[in-house]
């Protein structure tokens, strides 16, 4: 049971967000048309191979040297700095679409999709069962060649899954409308040939999606997806440095019944898509659940009807690479032996940055520091903030080096505990947006912190 | 490059947590005949009947009845109420493990291996690349029996991506003994035949994984095993009403290097394996990464080693079933009519508890008492408490059996907007645990419930 009427928007929307397709719509081909023109500027060139070398160096992205098709292939894991990023983003996002919501309830569905041919451009695998695993690897192979019946599929969106829970999620909530079902997940997409060339095995892209589906009337399915659309961009604008680099497009699928807006964000190589807005009528569900449709329908105030589906789905990782892009500023920093230095700092928003605080030693009787910051470090993780332990490292440069490391890894403040800090229990916080120092009480700190964060959160 | 020595460890530790092996070790059928005793008592067998059919009335699990069975394999997704326990499960993993510890670096690899010889174990699958997308369904079957060198292979564990990205975590921090990389995420491992008949195309389980790779020099081996054990079981206990329920075992591997000790929960069917503690010598790394040792070597102190290896890796969705199972108490409520009714507490410990909180109307004008409702809900979720918005229902049955569902569905207190509200701004919150009710101040409720889970975050 295909989504016959809804499956040339779903492919169209999904080629948006994995940028995986063979043949890219049209649109996208325009921007990449703007992008060469935006590439000859040196400046943009320069800042993209900052981002990318930054990425890699300080543990945002993980594996080789990355390119950005090969980021967004989703060719790449995260670093340990990255995946602390994400974490931060997924719980932004959940705040701000499950938590504070209550028509929203949270599902999570399986990878393999139960019937491959409700997703026909998801992609194949044959999955080898529990009696193949006894034969030696060379004979495996053979088992491969069955009908097409018997091949698994992996998801390449979470829509199907939400139109699955449609049902009981629907009971559980009094069959009332408007409500949605949200999931993060793992997606999968094909790779393109040319990048997966000599690969063996081939590789499949991963990329971690967050979706909303959200089921209204047939009537107010205009306002909302003016609604969401102006909340989605929003809620991407609200940690970015500078909001206009996130805008928003409509895509005009002709002779095609849905609806596609999408927000898109502008890397120094272009344009790219990090959140897709679909609207589709009451096909998504019919053609799901073949049958009879009174068991699909919910109350709208008193009439009963099938609902339209608006679809929300967001590529979180991309979205992490547009937050970096955003978050990088050059600037000159003060001379060195008499050459002026280019200063790189990742202003990332004080809620996404993965470390808030490093806590760092001074001059004094080591022992005794050490033990100032470890109880510091203690204290403060203990509170939910993440503190990266610069004290348990031997080998220091000078302050200007560790400040350079620091102001890259986008940590909100270092703090230095020095023999001061023994006698009179202050320390140095040096925040990395202004570079000046503060003087702030050991007993302070943690309430410093948590309200320089609390108050970013609710500007 | 296979793990020579650690794979038959992995398998033997693997199938304790999947329970998917067609030839199950010797010391699981021991189990299992336990649990065939265990079973002879009625009210052992009532409790797991009691147990499923809550799990699925109340959403816990998504999908057709379960059998504890078809949960084990992992055949079922979770449903609202699920996926919010698992949700707060996984944040206290992650606390008690990553965010309370320096030396722990988060890591997030792919689901595809990139090798498939270094898991021969794992679900194979043949990965269909892009160029048969064009192809229509029927022929796709054709590009499948390719050389088995070309089929991907879905990891069943989070050993091997820990392992691959041992070398640049070291180095990130400071190449000092010992550390530790943690993920959490899903794993496959296929299902036993016998469930899987009949079904086109054939499933493959998915489970949630937590896995602690921790680093170690090799003379401090056996004290981490005793440490991570002892702080494992006791982390699991915490949360248990009745604790003795988790218990811990050693496994013996006549013959191997390596040692293995699992925590089990006592299902109302029998013991099951929920996480498993598996030690291995400095072959891990080196096999994964055939060469050189020199560049896996870490600092224990002022010696350079290949450090050994502690693996913990817990299957949270079995654990959250523990949980379940844990909380599900039986009593003989009030009669009713004249008969004695059985009285189900899910009693969940307040930090884990998907919902917290049930808000809903009493007697009196509905447009204002809705309007306190909603500003109630709205301010408690902005602060992160979990609510049920109970006042949405419009079929409401007596305030026994709303108790009787909010019970079972473990939420902690319910509260009740009645007309007395709008006069003194008064509220009646009934406790799920002591079904007593206190009265508490409207302003107050949001203190009363985050000092309640905090207290009990706490013990």
């Amino acid at each position: 049971m295909p989504l016959r009427n809804t499956r040339q928007l779903l492919v169209a929307a999904g080629d948006t967000v994995t940028g995986a397709s063979a043949e890219l719509p049209p649109w996208v081909g325009r921007h990449r048309r703007c992008s060469r023109r935006g590439l000859a500027a040196a400046g943009t060139a320069h800042k993209q191979d900052s981002l990318l070398r930054l990425c890699q160096e300080r543990h945002f992205i993980s594996g080789g040297a990355p390119s950005h098709t090969s980021l967004l292939q989703g060719g790449h894991s995260l670093g340990p700095l990255g995946v602390e990023l994400r974490r931060n983003l997924l719980s932004q996002w959940w705040n701000s679409v499950v938590l504070h919501r209550e028509q929203v309830l949270a599902i999570d569905t399986a990878l393999q999709l139960p019937n491959p041919s409700i997703a026909p451009e998801a992609p194949l695998l044959a999955i080898c069962t529990q009696h193949l695993l006894g034969l030696p690897p060379q004979q495996r192979g053979t088992c491969l060649g069955g009908p097409v019946g018997k091949c698994g599929v992996l998801r390449h969106e979470l829509l199907y899954g939400a139109l699955m829970e449609y049902v009981p999620s629907m009971e559980l909530l009094n069959k009332k409308l408007p409500f949605g079902l949200a999931e993060i997940g793992k997606c999968f997409h094909p790779i393109p040939e040319v990048a997966n060339e000599g690969t063996i095995p081939p590789r499949i892209g991963e990329r971690t999606v967050a979706s909303l589906v959200w089921f209204i009337s047939p009537k107010s399915s205009g306002q909302w997806q003016d609604y969401w659309l102006r909340h989605r961009l929003q809620w991407w604008q609200k940690f970015a440095q500078s909001p206009s680099g996130f805008g928003c497009r409509e895509i005009e699928q002709e002779g095609q019944g849905g609806k596609i807006s999408v927000i898109q964000y502008e890397f120094p190589w272009g344009r790219e898509t990090i959140e897709t807005l679909c609207s589709m009528d009451d096909s998504a569900l019919l053609q799901m659940h073949s049958g009879s449709s009174t068991k699909l329908q919910a109350r709208d105030g008193r009439k009963w009807v099938v609902p339209h589906v608006l679809w929300v789905s967001g590529d979180l990782d991309r979205g992490l690479l547009a937050y970096l892009s955003d978050a990088l500023q050059q600037t000159e920093g003060p001379p060195v032996r008499g050459r002026y230095q280019q200063r790189e700092v990742l202003k990332l928003h004080p809620t996404l940055a993965p470390i808030k605080v490093a806590v760092d030693m001074g001059k004094g009787p080591t022992g005794e520091l050490r033990l100032v910051c470890q109880g510091l470090s203690t204290e403060l993780r203990e509170h939910g903030v993440y503190v990266w332990p610069g004290y348990q490292e031997s080998l220091q440069g000078s302050l200007e080096q560790l400040y350079t490391k620091y102001d890259q890894m986008g940590v909100l403040f270092t703090v230095l505990v020095s023999e001061a800090t023994l006698e009179n229990g202050l320390l140095q916080a040096r925040s990395r947006d202004t570079a000046l120092k503060e003087t702030v009480h050991v007993s302070k700190l943690k309430d410093f912190l948590l309200t320089y964060i609390a108050a970013a959160t609710h500007l």
